[in-house]
């Protein structure tokens, strides 16, 4: 193989995930034109010359689809095999953003929510990209805080084991939760209830998460320096 | 900013890591030619026209360095700057590669090891790239069994110290890690033991680790489903 130059297309995708109505979903527009046409599709589009794939994730999806409440996103992988298109070759940068569960932001026409189980069909290797992205949320549920990035600002144990369990597609105990993650010290009580609800019984106290950035919660304690630049790892 | 075809090259590029001489290095080569003369690049080089990233990686490794004893691989990010190289805007997908160090591969004469926190003057962007593997390494010691990937086949639990404080930048106690490691069910013994050493003293056990592959050991026991597909997550 040479290593003449190869120009290659380049473009940027994102899986945004939200829970919603207690099932996790995401954002998925349908291609009008070839290829794939009548497809599914993940928002994004192409690099643009003066941005970095950040900056561009961003943008696109501000642009296209008016996600502009993400509480998280982060890079998942590219996606490279050189027939993933038909049409050229393209190689991908694939984004996770998550959207919390209050907010619903204003898409367009051809833009809906699809839950991740039962997604309709969709265009290339997108469905991969959904998969990468559940695993990644999934994953990251277990070690971080990434909680708060699917929560709304304020919870109930309850309601907080409902997006759980959501986005983990199986159900986890409300006691071992709380449990699990006080003893992090990952969740915060706010000192108010929320108001009985129909089933009566206390009041249920109200939560919120300590941090609003990512963090890795869940280190080998043995593992950890005394002190210093390394007390909060960076996730990636 | 325009939907208009920005074709940009691609290349691929690896921080192979190693723990060597109780220290952790990266393998750099040192650039004959502009851009960036003399200073130290990252092996890699372009996409081919018919290769994913990772074949790509592999495949450049394997032609130019000779390291084809890699334990692991894995992508760590997409680095994207526009002006990450001043002569061409190049998209570049970089990997973490790990060696373990019982091999030394044989690398060619522009090739060489260098303490990961003593690099040389590095070309273009690839000192964080380093970064970002060193801390990518650091945080997967944390929460998987990883140390598979830097450790010799068999050791002794005073050998595996030196691996993880060496890959980690810091001491960590032997007795607490060998506590964590057992708990995790990460390590098993080989029902061997090492010959003494100079200090005499009981011979020391050997161990080696459960599984050869990638597993994540520490999720939330709560968050864990009951069995089945997810027992073991992917890491990604």
């Amino acid at each position: 193989m040479s290593d003449s130059i190869t120009a290659v297309e380049h473009e940027v995708l994102a899986a945004v995930l939200q829970v919603r109505t207690h099932v996790l979903q995401v954002l998925l527009w349908q291609r009008a034109r070839k290829p794939d046409a009548g497809r599914w599709s993940l928002p994004g589009g192409r690099l643009g010359p003066d941005e970095d794939v950040e900056h561009s994730i961003r943008r696109q999806l501000a642009e296209k689809v008016d996600v502009r409440q993400l509480s998280h996103v982060e890079q998942l992988s590219v996606f490279s095999a050189p027939d993933r298109r038909p049409d050229t070759r393209m190689v991908a940068t694939a984004f996770l953003g998550l959207v919390p569960s209050h907010v619903d932001p204003a898409v367009p026409e051809d833009t809906s929510w699809h839950p991740v189980d039962r997604l309709p069909e969709t265009a290339f290797d997108h469905r991969a990209i959904v998969e990468r992205a559940r695993g990644r949320l999934r994953a990251k549920l277990s070690y971080t805080n990434i909680g708060f990035a699917i929560a709304p600002p304020e919870f109930t144990i309850s309601e907080l084991r409902t997006h759980y369990s959501a986005a983990l597609g199986y159900t986890v105990s409300a006691t071992n939760l709380q449990r699990v993650l006080a003893r992090r010290g990952v969740l915060e009580p706010t000192g108010e209830t929320a108001p009985p609800g129909r089933a009566g019984g206390r009041p249920a106290a109200l939560f919120r998460f300590a941090a609003g950035g990512l963090e890795v919660t869940d280190q080998f304690a043995v593992l950890r320096p005394p002190a210093g630049p390394y007390a909060h790892s960076s996730v990636r």
